[in-house]
Protein backbone atom coordinates (compact mmCIF):
# COMPACT_ATOMS: atom_id res chain seq x y z
CA UNK A 1 0.00 0.00 0.00
CA UNK A 2 1.70 3.15 -0.63
CA UNK A 3 1.85 5.59 1.34
CA UNK A 4 -1.05 8.12 1.46
CA UNK A 5 1.21 11.67 1.37
CA UNK A 6 -0.46 13.05 -1.90
CA UNK A 7 -3.62 12.78 -0.60
CA UNK A 8 -5.64 14.94 1.52
CA UNK A 9 -5.92 13.69 5.07
CA UNK A 10 -8.74 10.79 5.17
CA UNK A 11 -10.17 12.94 8.39
CA UNK A 12 -8.95 14.89 10.91
CA UNK A 13 -8.37 12.24 13.38
CA UNK A 14 -4.36 12.60 14.63
CA UNK A 15 -3.91 8.62 14.36
CA UNK A 16 -5.82 8.20 10.85
CA UNK A 17 -3.27 11.22 9.48
CA UNK A 18 -0.24 9.48 11.49
CA UNK A 19 -1.20 6.57 9.38
CA UNK A 20 -1.25 8.56 6.30
CA UNK A 21 2.39 9.31 6.42
CA UNK A 22 3.64 6.44 8.33
CA UNK A 23 1.24 3.31 8.50
CA UNK A 24 3.32 0.79 6.42
CA UNK A 25 5.94 -1.79 7.36
CA UNK A 26 9.04 0.28 6.63
CA UNK A 27 9.32 4.25 8.21
CA UNK A 28 9.19 3.61 11.48
CA UNK A 29 11.96 1.09 11.21
CA UNK A 30 14.28 3.68 9.08
CA UNK A 31 13.23 5.61 12.09
CA UNK A 32 14.72 3.57 14.34
CA UNK A 33 18.13 2.90 12.48
CA UNK A 34 18.33 6.84 12.36
CA UNK A 35 17.44 7.16 15.78
CA UNK A 36 20.38 4.48 16.21
CA UNK A 37 22.91 6.44 14.25
CA UNK A 38 22.30 5.15 10.93
CA UNK A 39 22.48 8.20 8.35
CA UNK A 40 23.33 6.48 4.76
CA UNK A 41 21.45 4.63 2.32
CA UNK A 42 23.82 1.46 2.51
CA UNK A 43 23.75 1.39 6.34
CA UNK A 44 19.61 1.11 6.24
CA UNK A 45 20.23 -1.24 2.96
CA UNK A 46 22.48 -3.24 5.97
CA UNK A 47 19.73 -3.91 8.43
CA UNK A 48 18.37 -7.18 9.48
CA UNK A 49 14.90 -6.46 7.81
CA UNK A 50 16.84 -6.58 4.43
CA UNK A 51 14.73 -3.32 3.01
CA UNK A 52 15.15 -3.41 -0.43
CA UNK A 53 16.82 -0.53 -2.69
CA UNK A 54 13.30 0.34 -4.20
CA UNK A 55 11.52 0.65 -1.07
CA UNK A 56 13.97 2.31 0.68
CA UNK A 57 14.19 4.86 -2.09
CA UNK A 58 10.32 5.23 -1.72
CA UNK A 59 10.44 5.30 1.80
CA UNK A 60 12.98 7.64 2.40
CA UNK A 61 11.39 10.30 -0.51
CA UNK A 62 7.98 10.16 1.04
CA UNK A 63 9.54 11.35 4.71
CA UNK A 64 11.56 13.89 3.30
CA UNK A 65 8.39 15.07 1.41
CA UNK A 66 6.33 14.60 5.10
CA UNK A 67 9.01 16.46 6.97
CA UNK A 68 10.43 13.89 8.85
CA UNK A 69 13.98 13.55 7.30
CA UNK A 70 16.36 15.85 6.03
CA UNK A 71 19.11 14.92 3.45
CA UNK A 72 22.16 16.46 2.55
CA UNK A 73 25.34 15.71 0.23
CA UNK A 74 27.91 14.18 1.63
CA UNK A 75 30.08 13.62 -1.75
CA UNK A 76 29.85 14.48 -4.71
CA UNK A 77 30.85 12.36 -7.60
CA UNK A 78 28.85 10.32 -7.98
CA UNK A 79 26.35 12.51 -5.52
CA UNK A 80 25.41 11.13 -2.06
CA UNK A 81 23.34 12.08 0.33
CA UNK A 82 23.06 11.44 4.51
CA UNK A 83 19.54 11.58 5.96
CA UNK A 84 18.77 12.46 9.23
CA UNK A 85 15.77 13.18 11.15
CA UNK A 86 13.87 16.34 11.14
CA UNK A 87 12.18 17.67 14.48
CA UNK A 88 9.42 16.46 13.88
CA UNK A 89 11.18 12.69 12.61
CA UNK A 90 13.02 13.10 16.46
CA UNK A 91 9.41 13.90 18.14
CA UNK A 92 8.62 10.14 16.76
CA UNK A 93 10.96 8.63 20.13
CA UNK A 94 8.06 8.50 22.63
CA UNK A 95 5.76 6.35 20.16
CA UNK A 96 8.74 3.94 19.63
CA UNK A 97 9.29 3.40 22.84
CA UNK A 98 5.83 2.75 23.77
CA UNK A 99 5.51 0.31 20.90
CA UNK A 100 8.91 -1.49 22.34
CA UNK A 101 6.92 -1.57 25.64
CA UNK A 102 4.22 -3.29 24.48
CA UNK A 103 6.24 -5.87 21.95
CA UNK A 104 8.44 -7.04 24.88
CA UNK A 105 5.00 -7.51 26.98
CA UNK A 106 3.26 -8.89 24.21
CA UNK A 107 5.53 -10.82 21.91
CA UNK A 108 8.32 -11.71 24.55
CA UNK A 109 10.56 -13.42 21.79
CA UNK A 110 11.33 -9.79 20.88
CA UNK A 111 14.43 -8.02 21.48
CA UNK A 112 14.53 -5.82 24.77
CA UNK A 113 15.99 -2.50 23.40
CA UNK A 114 19.01 -1.03 25.58
CA UNK A 115 17.97 0.88 28.81
CA UNK A 116 20.20 4.12 26.33
CA UNK A 117 17.19 3.66 24.05
CA UNK A 118 14.09 3.33 26.61
CA UNK A 119 15.49 6.14 28.52
CA UNK A 120 16.35 8.49 25.74
CA UNK A 121 14.59 12.19 26.02
CA UNK A 122 14.02 14.10 22.61
CA UNK B 1 0.99 -3.72 1.31
CA UNK B 2 -0.46 -7.20 2.90
CA UNK B 3 -0.08 -7.19 6.89
CA UNK B 4 2.86 -9.85 6.98
CA UNK B 5 1.05 -11.83 9.70
CA UNK B 6 1.76 -14.88 8.28
CA UNK B 7 5.47 -15.02 7.51
CA UNK B 8 8.13 -15.53 10.16
CA UNK B 9 8.80 -12.00 11.61
CA UNK B 10 11.39 -9.90 9.62
CA UNK B 11 13.82 -9.79 12.58
CA UNK B 12 13.59 -9.75 16.23
CA UNK B 13 13.22 -6.17 16.57
CA UNK B 14 10.37 -5.19 18.76
CA UNK B 15 9.42 -2.04 16.37
CA UNK B 16 9.76 -4.58 13.01
CA UNK B 17 7.69 -7.32 14.98
CA UNK B 18 4.81 -4.83 15.98
CA UNK B 19 4.48 -3.21 11.74
CA UNK B 20 4.63 -7.18 10.75
CA UNK B 21 1.25 -7.12 12.90
CA UNK B 22 0.03 -3.60 12.19
CA UNK B 23 1.98 -1.49 9.82
CA UNK B 24 -0.32 -0.53 7.61
CA UNK B 25 -2.95 2.11 7.06
CA UNK B 26 -6.09 0.93 9.06
CA UNK B 27 -5.49 -1.39 11.90
CA UNK B 28 -4.63 1.28 14.34
CA UNK B 29 -7.77 3.40 12.95
CA UNK B 30 -10.06 -0.13 13.30
CA UNK B 31 -8.29 -0.15 17.48
CA UNK B 32 -9.21 3.26 17.95
CA UNK B 33 -12.71 2.59 16.79
CA UNK B 34 -13.00 -0.49 19.33
CA UNK B 35 -11.23 1.64 22.16
CA UNK B 36 -13.99 4.40 21.48
CA UNK B 37 -17.01 1.73 21.88
CA UNK B 38 -17.50 0.53 18.35
CA UNK B 39 -18.10 -3.33 17.64
CA UNK B 40 -20.06 -4.28 14.56
CA UNK B 41 -18.95 -4.09 11.27
CA UNK B 42 -21.42 -1.86 10.39
CA UNK B 43 -20.35 0.54 12.78
CA UNK B 44 -16.50 0.50 11.70
CA UNK B 45 -17.97 1.43 8.05
CA UNK B 46 -19.63 4.28 9.15
CA UNK B 47 -16.36 6.47 10.86
CA UNK B 48 -15.23 9.37 8.61
CA UNK B 49 -12.24 7.60 6.97
CA UNK B 50 -14.56 5.10 5.44
CA UNK B 51 -13.01 1.64 5.16
CA UNK B 52 -13.67 -0.54 2.37
CA UNK B 53 -15.90 -3.81 3.62
CA UNK B 54 -13.51 -5.91 1.74
CA UNK B 55 -10.19 -4.60 3.88
CA UNK B 56 -12.42 -4.01 7.05
CA UNK B 57 -12.68 -8.06 6.72
CA UNK B 58 -8.81 -8.58 5.54
CA UNK B 59 -8.14 -6.66 8.60
CA UNK B 60 -10.55 -8.05 11.15
CA UNK B 61 -9.58 -11.73 10.63
CA UNK B 62 -5.83 -10.52 10.84
CA UNK B 63 -6.00 -8.57 13.65
CA UNK B 64 -7.89 -11.92 15.11
CA UNK B 65 -5.18 -14.13 13.77
CA UNK B 66 -3.21 -12.04 15.63
CA UNK B 67 -4.90 -11.88 18.92
CA UNK B 68 -5.72 -8.34 18.66
CA UNK B 69 -9.40 -9.06 18.78
CA UNK B 70 -11.96 -11.46 19.71
CA UNK B 71 -15.40 -12.23 17.55
CA UNK B 72 -18.37 -13.47 19.36
CA UNK B 73 -21.47 -13.96 17.68
CA UNK B 74 -24.45 -11.82 18.37
CA UNK B 75 -26.94 -12.85 15.46
CA UNK B 76 -27.40 -15.96 14.50
CA UNK B 77 -29.76 -16.06 11.32
CA UNK B 78 -27.71 -14.51 9.29
CA UNK B 79 -24.82 -15.09 11.62
CA UNK B 80 -22.84 -11.61 12.86
CA UNK B 81 -20.30 -10.67 15.29
CA UNK B 82 -18.88 -8.42 17.70
CA UNK B 83 -15.47 -7.88 17.65
CA UNK B 84 -13.80 -6.73 21.09
CA UNK B 85 -10.09 -5.99 21.76
CA UNK B 86 -8.26 -8.26 23.67
CA UNK B 87 -6.06 -7.43 26.20
CA UNK B 88 -3.09 -7.44 23.85
CA UNK B 89 -5.19 -5.40 21.71
CA UNK B 90 -6.29 -2.80 24.59
CA UNK B 91 -2.61 -2.43 25.51
CA UNK B 92 -2.17 -0.63 22.32
CA UNK B 93 -3.93 2.40 23.87
CA UNK B 94 -0.25 4.39 25.16
CA UNK B 95 1.27 3.57 21.47
CA UNK B 96 -1.84 5.50 20.40
CA UNK B 97 -1.57 8.29 23.15
CA UNK B 98 1.55 8.99 21.94
CA UNK B 99 1.01 8.98 18.25
CA UNK B 100 -2.20 11.61 19.09
CA UNK B 101 0.62 13.71 21.35
CA UNK B 102 2.71 13.58 18.18
CA UNK B 103 0.05 14.04 15.79
CA UNK B 104 -1.53 17.31 17.70
CA UNK B 105 2.06 18.75 17.92
CA UNK B 106 3.54 18.75 14.61
CA UNK B 107 -0.16 18.16 12.26
CA UNK B 108 -1.70 21.10 14.29
CA UNK B 109 -4.95 20.64 12.32
CA UNK B 110 -5.49 17.02 13.80
CA UNK B 111 -8.37 16.84 16.10
CA UNK B 112 -7.50 17.08 19.81
CA UNK B 113 -8.73 13.57 21.63
CA UNK B 114 -10.95 14.36 24.63
CA UNK B 115 -9.46 13.94 27.93
CA UNK B 116 -11.02 10.84 28.87
CA UNK B 117 -9.41 9.18 25.92
CA UNK B 118 -5.75 10.54 26.75
CA UNK B 119 -5.74 10.04 30.30
CA UNK B 120 -7.53 6.60 30.01
CA UNK B 121 -5.16 3.66 31.94
CA UNK B 122 -5.59 0.53 30.52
Amino acid sequence: MPINRKDAPRSGCPIATTLDLLGDSWTLVIVRDMLTGKKRFSEFLDSPERITTNILTNRLAAMQANGLVEKTPYQKRPMRFEYELTEKGLGLLPVLQEVCRWSNKHMPETWVPPDSFMNRKV
